[in-house]
């Protein structure tokens, strides 16, 4: 095939959903957003997906017929085989919402449908910090852990829909922090956006001298960026929680690199705005975990296309799609 | 292709080897082993893998004419791609050992060369516990915890030949076991034979009651097997130690879950031979510990080819080589 086929991808999130077209080559044409508004009911928000798909076909130029095939990530636990979101953890009315059945048949297009997390890792593999590796193991460090596993150009989706849920690895046992997920010791316990918070909020209430504290005495308005910018001012309390961060993602990504054995791992999601000193620490506790030879081997990165790597990766697996029903 | 093919698969360890004719049905038409001798330097070790392959397809009636391929599997740290073993932990002397090429040019034969776990993960998945299922993870418990997955059909190599290195999970950070890999955290430091034995030694080294402290007061004979057999006869200590063994490898399971999300997780090695009660408890942890849907439907399996899946699943790469050449 001698032509260049496009694509579109949405990314479904809890507050906002992102679309675009994307071409073979993986270049963006179109880069378009819209309220989920999820509490308007799954209904309004199988129309806005629709809506935004046109909205991202348009604002490129194109129509619905120069389109080779949709792809569509959404957050939480799914049923990918059946095309289903179970029960979208930020979207509490929405129950067994059938996405890729709905809009498969609006658009009478292919339509790939994936977690956003593995969106997300396949857009950095395609298109971003992994271009050209064999495999890549990705986490998305926001209010949550989220985990994708990419293999020779695959998404590890696992046989139950659960492949990569690598925030919720188990880390510690003596005393485990009580995760999100209902569950003890899973690395987004510690390493999260709202864990860094949380244990800031800790050493403080414990009387720990600390910048952090004029900013906030109880910590209850501190964020993430609040801590990792007094660590980047000298701050010694938050200057140890920068640095415990790194080493529980260090332990994640060495116990997935002790699984896995990808090619490289990327670090993407809000908290890498703390910049190249916080990948230096993951990249030193990396050393000293892991054996060895991926130790030395495996390439530690952030990823590079921030919150488009969502969108552009569902867009890779629309592609996917194309690529295996054309062979 | 409708003639059955034959294969000769070789599984080499630290003591002995083993081999044997395996046909493309997973039938075992030989079954012979060979002292290692490792001490004797990897020239005779070479020289003896030869032999064991010999020997093997003499007793099963063939010539190495009727053999299509052969499969060889080794411990310790390799570099498939190249086919060496690096430095295998029992045999000190051995360094950069090139099995693959050796064995190739001996028989002129297509060899093929795997890590004994991840082999042994072969083994079950074709011929043993997983034969119809599409994945699954692998750990054998012996003097430590190796790792196999199989996703597909497909071995889990990793880039850089560290895939499935199970036993190497780090999944405590407060008080960390050191493991005989050097590192601390490892699931191989709370879970291998070696590690339920250290632990009986420190609970009757503090003053512990237990007819353990009968077979042997300071626990310096004991082995895995004697605490299986107290637990049995319903020794408080004995039965605490199992069931935290049990609760040890679900987490490093459940970690897998996460990961991977297999069809099934298989335990092999000499440490099932505790039988189904331990079996149970480790379904137990697992349901406690994995997210809902991989804890109800992931089946958690003992291993059906005891130490015979070794060189059975070292016959199942030399017929996925032939396989892949004739494709």
């Amino acid at each position: 095939m001698s032509e260049v086929l496009h694509y579109v991808g949405l990314d479904v999130g809890g507050t906002s959903m992102k679309a675009g077209v994307v071409d073979d080559t993986g270049r963006v044409h179109s880069n378009v957003n819209l309220p989920t508004e999820a509490e308007k009911g799954q209904d309004h928000g199988l129309a806005t997906m629709c809506a935004c798909i046109r909205l991202a076909a348009r604002q490129a130029g194109f129509t619905l017929a120069d389109i080779a095939s949709i792809g569509v990530a959404t957050p939480g636990t799914m049923d990918l085989a059946a095309g289903l979101m179970l029960e979208p953890p930020n979207m509490r009315s929405w129950r067994n919402v059938p996405v890729r059945q709905h809009i498969a048949a609006e658009f009478g297009l292919p339509t790939a449908f994936q977690n956003d997390a593995n969106a997300a890792a396949l857009g950095e593999y395609w298109a971003g910090a992994g271009k050209g590796v064999r495999s890549l193991v990705f986490y998305t460090l926001g209010t949550g852990v989220g985990g994708g596993i990419i293999i020779h150009g695959r998404v590890l989706e696992g046989e139950h829909s659960h492949g990569a849920e690598l925030g919720h690895v188990k880390i510690e046992m003596t005393n485990p922090r009580l995760c999100g997920c209902g569950k003890r010791g899973c690395l987004e316990a510690y390493a999260s956006a709202t864990a860094v918070v949380q244990r800031a909020q800790e050493s403080l209430a414990a009387g720990t001298v600390s910048a952090l504290a004029h900013r906030s005495p109880t910590g209850t308005e501190l964020t993430a960026r609040d801590v990792f910018a007094a660590a980047d001012a000298g701050d010694a309390l938050a200057l140890r929680l920068v640095d415990e961060t790194a080493y529980y993602l260090a332990v994640g990504a060495s116990n997935a690199m002790h699984t896995i054995d990808p090619e490289m791992v990327v670090f993407g999601g809000g908290m890498i705005a703390a910049g190249e000193p916080f990948l230096r620490l993951i990249r030193q506790h990396i050393s000293a975990l892991a054996f060895p030879v991926p130790a030395e081997k495996t390439q530690i990165r952030f990823a590079q296309l921030g919150s488009d790597a969502g969108f552009i990766g569902a867009a890779a697996c629309a592609r996917a799609l194309k690529c295996s029903s054309d062979s």
